[in-house]
């Protein structure tokens, strides 16, 4: 069981941004330090940027910002939408099965995967022991 | 988030078996009836025979029964043995990161996990409205 690694990436750009103590960072800046692909994360970034998770920073030189407190973002909100689906298995994205219909694995998946969530929802980017003093960038 | 397709097979094979009412059911036929590849399947009936949820059946023709009674088998524990492992991102599984040691997100993986895997071990074979008349073969 894996989440991808857009998520992993997305989770790492924001402690990143968030790192910089309201510094503006670049998306090149963070690729170097995360030894991360410039283009895989420049589409981790649009994401994150269209959920309002980051902001292009104002001023001279472009930038990224934390676009919400950091005790604004969990854990959990941000695999909401950098993880393509919670399709765990194959007949919760359509495909066919000989049992579909009378299987209760869809059901009990779904449960497992909202008390999954639940816990991750706990966790905020401000509980993480390498950003904890960082300041929100307005 | 997906599980693997290994696990999702493992599940419709007990099941197939399950529905069987302690006939014995070859890889063939199971194969067949899921349209999943006998030697995928042959790997998956592998896995679940070397854990005791399935067992070669005696008798002229060989095939395979539940190893244990369908109520004793939990979704939990099959996806422990079937899923090759639960590291949910990169640095769970060894991959260098800019935050290892400061950072929260293994451990409240670990926890979400927990979780997760929490209410797959509520969920039996026997539960399953395809196979409730099932009776276990010794």
């Amino acid at each position: 069981m894996r989440l991808t690694q857009f998520s992993d990436y997305a989770w790492r750009l924001l402690m990143y941004v968030a790192d910089q103590e309201g510094q503006r960072t670049t998306i090149a800046e963070a690729a170097k330090a995360n030894d991360i692909s410039r283009s895989h994360l420049m589409k981790v970034a649009q994401r994150l940027g269209q959920e309002g998770f980051l902001k292009p920073s104002r001023g001279r030189k472009g930038g990224l910002v934390l676009g919400k407190p950091p005790e604004a973002i969990t854990l959990g909100d941000v695999l909401r939408v950098t993880e393509p689906d919670f399709a765990l298995v194959g007949c919760m994205a359509g495909d066919w099965c000989l049992f579909a219909d009378r299987c209760n694995v869809p059901s009990t998946l779904d449960r497992a995967l909202q008390a999954f969530l639940e816990v991750a929802d706990r966790q905020t980017l401000a509980c993480e022991p390498a950003v904890n003093k960082v300041v929100h960038a307005d």
